[in-house]
């Protein structure tokens, strides 16, 4: 039952093929054969790989910064912390302070990088990396968005309030706002260190 | 600042067409004008619109199982929470018992819906349902994975180690779990009711 993943023999692929692509979207079709003998065929998106950044900016230590952006999917404005890939050659930090003046803009003095979660790994292989933002400034930079976001000033202490949200449902976002929140509890005198001393408290 | 989705006035559809399509996957594009009359092309994938459900199975207050099972999207093994699709015409917690039985081998005779959790919306309409389940029984159920999944028993204070796993980043399981770990510490009296009386915690 703690069996290590490491132990697991992963399934031999006896084929794989590009079966179908749009602009933005790769589907992959594997072909695979388990340990036990079973073959089965499987289907994956193949995708940039070059992962993702979101942010969680706090103004202060009572508030949290969101957005409200349209989303294609459901065609509808949703909230969520801002977020977007990661450029090719930028590092995580350099990515997050990018998206942050884009989106909302303000740059940050200071990050911690939180966890990195997966989307749906049985279909993706897609990273994105949460960053807890502090010592923010004003600085707007020109992103690609067809219309300025909507920034959405939150009081931590109503986190309950913003899970009842209809428009807050984002797995990645819920996790963050929850990850976050036990990260800020137990180091409440994040606020009070200096600038220039990013920490990495990745698990 | 604190401006209600409803207010905000969508982008007018243009066009939508599907442009790519697979066994699995169908990808739509749209032509879309938002309201301050920027034009862009956008990409969605298509889904059953069936839902999932995600099941967090309670065999005691101080446990709960996780399944380690492949992940074609990033070719190896993760450990998350027992879930699948909604069948066609099967609601939330029938499919729910229905994939614990499948997974896991435990039926429940009690559940409680936590909160439904959206995947990445700009790009999908998909919603996962979270549900608690207790009162659980023995009973395996035949289902479509190719070998047994491994079941994974974890003591529920052990849950900042589980966050450290390196093959437990799924967004929604993540998610799952703190949001399992709020409910269960607010409702410590949750494994003391008598089974049949489920209950709706959604937000």
């Amino acid at each position: 039952m703690t069996q290590r993943t490491d132990d697991k023999q992963k399934p031999e692929i006896l084929s794989q093929q590009i079966v179908a692509q749009s602009r933005l979207f790769k589907v992959e079709q594997l072909e695979l054969r388990f340990s036990n003998g079973e073959e089965r065929i499987y289907e994956r998106m193949r995708g940039s790989n070059r992962g993702a950044v979101m942010i969680i900016a706090c103004p202060d230590p009572e508030h949290l910064y969101l957005v409200r952006e349209y989303c294609a999917g459901t065609h509808d404005y949703q909230l969520g912390f801002p977020k977007g890939l990661i450029d090719p050659g930028e590092d995580i930090l350099t990515a997050a302070n990018r998206e942050l003046k884009e989106e909302i803009g303000f740059g940050a003095r200071r990050f911690v990088q939180l966890k990195s979660l997966a989307l749906a790994p049985g279909y993706f292989n897609a990273t994105m990396h949460l960053v807890l933002a502090f010592d923010l400034y004003a600085e707007q930079q020109a992103g690609d968005e067809p219309e300025p976001l909507e920034l959405v000033r939150w009081a931590r202490q109503e986190s309950a309030a913003l899970l009842q949200q209809a428009d807050f449902t984002e797995a990645r976002s819920v996790a963050a706002l929850l990850l976050a929140q036990h990260y800020l509890e137990a180091n409440p005198d994040v606020f009070k260190q200096t600038a220039g001393a990013s920490e990495d408290h990745r698990p």
